[in-house]
């Protein structure tokens, strides 16, 4: 018979997408359901940019460089030194979307076999880019106690074997909204180059810190060959959908095998090159407006989750994800329940269960994430929704 | 020191871009040079499907469904059932590009180590998405003296093995242009059949048949669990930088799995799937014009290089390629002395060397391929070059 590969088996499906035909089933049934259990912002993606397409003006849409058109990685220069990285054009592999060039650099940094060590909870793709390099993750494990802090440098030395070539950081972070500080990244430096380590952090979230500012692994000094940036404009202007993304590093060798497998997939999409090229002319307090609205709903959902009896929410320093321990025995099956078996004024909420986020079994049964992708009013009507649900929960703990 | 991976050293160059830089030299010598070295039509792109994206009206650029919009998917129901594949909109991923449905077949169906059979020449770039999925290239050679025709039976029987899990063709054929017969994919099944392998179909020049039709291989009868069609949109509307194709089966354990991949990357790019989407409302004719196009340039260029003394060119039944021998030494080094040191009238032509397209060592030396993506103008000034370059290069045969 024919099978399927062992990593087609090994391949996790998505924790976050696994509820939505509950959802599905729940609009069905006339209830209306609010999403925060997906990065998907409602703010708009600026107009300026998506009219750049709109206005674009050629005749045939060509294949373009297989490390994205030049004009935009000259663009993009100045919108790293704008943040304080340094780097020149033949610096940046333009990608599809910040999942490529996370890909990238497993493919191109990991054999088979391979460890890398990240902090858990961590977001849950990481995972299926693992899988699909043969490479093995090994958490280390982060605590909603502490908001999420870099777990101590001794507990990640102990994780370190032959195998292990990296540390992945998402900062500030895919799910737990924790910003890594000075000090913390200072820690990351030593190890890495006290272990020979790569250092693939993703900045996917940048612009969106809320208490002080992100120190990026490229602003480390004397790490220039062991750190890589994995990036995407889907956050940063609300263009998910664009599907455009950059690899960085002032690591030659990695750049020159990284291009190997850009070129294999051609190149990365046109449309929205034109976009991300506009983007950079945005007015300089566009991140302003937008940082302030997020940073309004994260007061917002935060100040409510802590006043629900039993519920604990550290305030997440950056990104739009809060992580929250609820009064429930498992994060699973309640919010199953809550599309299933709940509703508040024909309403319901759909959450994140942590357990998906987690790399060691068994942890983060209590937790859920919430993405404050929606406006205040929505937020406030999802945590009445929530406040109700743990009342009424047959599961409580 | 920190190293690259096996595989990011393993992973090849593209043959085809690797003679890039001395094109580049030359046009900065004051050269024109013809682009027959690469699969980039001049065809400009339906000015309905670009528009369909100017027009576009939504304020957030958001993420698609992971296999691709809905309604582009049930569009796309109707197109393959006019080129007679039925498929329901279930069994339809819509991919970044044909290059992503590769990979993701590659992925879900073969693990590292197993083997793919696939007839040289061969698309290059399968090359490097083997070595990302850790698969193993067997080629069966075909030859230039039959047009390319499919290899004897009994030579592709000859390299199965144990870990041999698919066959791999493209057809019409990417370099040769080959356009396999309805025996020869009848005898396709047979062997799928008889070792129980999947047959990966790349059918990304469908529409671009001058003698006779394509027979996909959807048209096959009871070989439903093994066929896998990998599928663009990048040739068929002259949309190469729109990176969207689609992958198809109706294998439902393979679309499960692949999904769990489709899930990890997220979506493929929303403008594109737009332009997808309003593409299958062309008017029927549409490509009737486009192929009469093709056609005539075919024409020409296989009557010019058949009349250039020494030169044969097999007559190609589909596609945009036309693969010829020439009495050179090695073609390597004469695609490179075209660009180098050989200008007719200040003009001189890219040609794509052929060694890069087998995968055997050694086979391809005397010949090129030749894109026929210029119009009969250019076609003709590029086959001037050529033949007068054939006169003046020092390495004949």
């Amino acid at each position: 018979m024919l099978q399927i590969s062992q990593r087609g088996q090994a391949m996790p499906a998505s924790p976050i997408r696994k509820l939505v035909p509950y959802a599905e089933a729940a609009k069905k049934r006339g209830i209306k359901v609010y999403h925060l259990n997906i990065g998907q912002p409602d703010i708009e993606t600026p107009k300026m940019i998506l009219d750049a397409v709109r206005h674009s003006d050629f005749k045939v849409l060509e294949y373009s460089h297989s490390a994205g058109n030049e004009s935009y990685r000259r663009k993009l220069v100045g919108y790293y030194e704008s943040v304080g990285i340094h780097v020149n054009h033949n610096e940046i592999i333009v990608t599809t979307g910040g999942s490529e060039a996370i890909q990238f650099g497993f493919m191109a940094c990991l054999d088979a076999g391979d460890e890398v060590i990240i902090p858990e909870p961590f977001y849950a793709n990481y995972n299926g880019f693992a899988v699909a390099a043969g490479v093995k993750v090994v958490p280390v494990t982060s605590y909603i106690e502490n908001g999420f802090a870099l777990p101590p440098i001794a507990e990640i030395e102990k994780k370190i074997t032959a195998r292990t070539k990296a540390i992945v950081i998402c900062n500030p972070n895919n799910p737990t909204g924790y910003l890594y500080s000075y000090a913390e990244m200072q820690q990351l430096k030593e190890i890495i180059l006290k272990y020979n380590l790569y250092l693939f952090s993703d900045e996917a979230y940048r612009e969106f810190c809320y208490e002080g500012h992100q120190v990026s692994a490229m602003h480390l000094q004397g790490v220039d060959e062991n750190v890589i940036i994995m990036d995407t404009i889907s956050k940063r202007y609300s263009a998910c959908g664009g599907r455009i993304g950059a690899f960085i590093t002032k690591n030659k060798m990695v750049l020159d095998a990284v291009m190997k497998f850009a070129q294999a997939r051609l190149s990365p999409p046109s449309f929205a090159q034109i976009a991300g090229e506009a983007a950079i002319d945005l007015p300089a307090d566009y991140f302003d407006m937008t940082k302030a609205e997020y940073k309004s709903r994260r007061d917002l959902i935060v100040k409510r989750l802590n006043a629900m009896k039993g519920v604990f929410c550290p305030n997440p320093g950056g990104a739009f994800y809060a992580m929250a321990k609820l009064p429930i025995d498992d994060a699973d099956i309640f919010c199953q329940w809550l599309l299933e078996s709940f509703q508040f004024e024909n309403q319901t909420v759909m959450l994140a269960p942590a357990t998906g986020f987690y790399g060691s079994p068994g942890l983060g049964k209590q937790e859920v994430r919430l993405a404050y992708v929606l406006n205040l009013d929505d937020i406030n009507k999802s945590m009445d929704c929530l406040e109700r649900a743990l009342e009424a929960y047959p599961g409580k703990k």
